[in-house]
């Protein structure tokens, strides 16, 4: 699909605002420089989870720095709604996706948990952030999903947030007669989706026995867990967040 | 996601019924004997787009070819609901990754069409065939759906069915104010997703001439072709299709 406006989106850390200067990373730098072919004077646009999206004029582009900066404001800052995604990793390129998928459909935060029939995969928690936020930066999107690290479910729970619904993604209840997909609640809210193999017994009691909990039927079919992610979270977005 | 009855399940293109012999091919039998381990004896299912999904026996499994003999009909056929999938194909991973999850959101035809600003990837037709028939036997689907040739899409418009809708992920309606997800038509209907660029003037001016077309926005970012058609037949089957 067409990306809008400037071609090139970086996600900084640093405060934006006019004439601000920008040191950008020395990755930014040499995709800049070296694979985007770009020279001083060229212009591009930055976000940083805060201040929306500013045109930004290239001032110096160095070998391993570049620095940048802040013309104008081309856009507000947009936050998603408030919406969670949790997963138990799966195999590490549908993992990706997943992630890649949360940040483009404007999850607000997206949290890894260990189930028990979760594979012991090892997550690299900075490698999944910079796939999330290279996805903010290719949608067009002012907002970076926090990556949070790898916790087991049953501890996440634990401290689950009185107020906050959760959306289970109970494969289970595809089997047999199909039910439709429930009026879904609005936010604060949180999608769960299972690892292959699904939830243990302890868990399902567990989740079932939360007041706050919505499970969903996601069709006739099986979903993969990241056909199932990408699916709940284009309803909720559709029915309560901001494709409204 | 959890795998519902039987373990492993192989489409096959005979005829299936009570005391019927299936030939295995010869990949079939390579993955029952070696990947899987099955000897004779060993219960699989079968399925075949056409009689729903039976249980079979193994009766012989040897180097090169296996046979299996149907024992009971497991789960009746269930078709999907008449919706075609369209886009332009993209990188090889995305395209087989749409392919696969047009097959488990139960997409009935998956059509690759040529548009101006496709890059001209070559299609391996047979292989993404392949594909869909995995997702089919993963999902627990009895269906799989026909991946079409690549064709033009000014030849596949030419030919459209009158009164077939067609579904067009405009991915210039995310830009400005976001709008919403308007209802969508019920079967026959087609979704179109656009390419990485998006649609030509001329092509843009061709489809918004069409009758039966629905231009949809998918919320406020720009959503990858991969995400726009995972997230487009989501909101298709929940609202129109199987998933009520």
């Amino acid at each position: 699909m067409v990306a809008a406006r400037a071609k090139i989106r970086l996600f900084v850390e640093q405060p934006l605002g006019q004439g601000q200067e920008i040191a950008l990373s020395q990755a930014q730098t040499h995709y800049l420089a070296n694979v985007m072919r770009q020279r001083e004077g060229a212009e591009i646009a930055l976000f940083n989870s805060r201040d929306g999206e500013w045109l930004a004029r290239l001032t110096r582009v160095g070998r391993r720095d570049a620095l940048a900066e802040c013309v104008v404001q081309s856009a507000p800052q947009r936050m998603p709604p408030d919406l969670w995604l949790l997963f138990g990793p799966i195999k590490k390129t549908r993992t990706d996706f997943i992630v890649e998928k949360a940040a483009e459909l404007g999850a607000a935060r997206i949290l890894l948990v260990q189930t028990d029939y979760t594979n012991a995969e090892r997550i690299r928690q900075d490698r999944l952030q910079a796939h999330a936020t290279e996805a903010a930066e290719q949608c067009g999107g002012t907002y970076v999903p926090e990556v949070a690290a790898l916790a087991p479910l049953a501890k996440v729970l634990d401290q689950w947030p009185e107020e906050r619904a959760l959306i289970w993604g109970d494969e289970t209840l595809a089997e047999g007669a199909p039910s439709a997909v429930p009026p879904l609640p609005p936010a604060p809210a949180a999608i769960l989706i299972g690892p292959e193999g699904g939830f243990s017994p302890a868990e399902r009691a567990r989740l079932t026995a939360l007041t706050m909990i919505y499970p969903v039927a996601l069709g006739p079919r099986i979903l993969r867990a990241d056909t199932a992610a990408v699916a709940a979270l284009t309803l909720w977005q559709a029915a309560q967040g901001d494709w409204r």
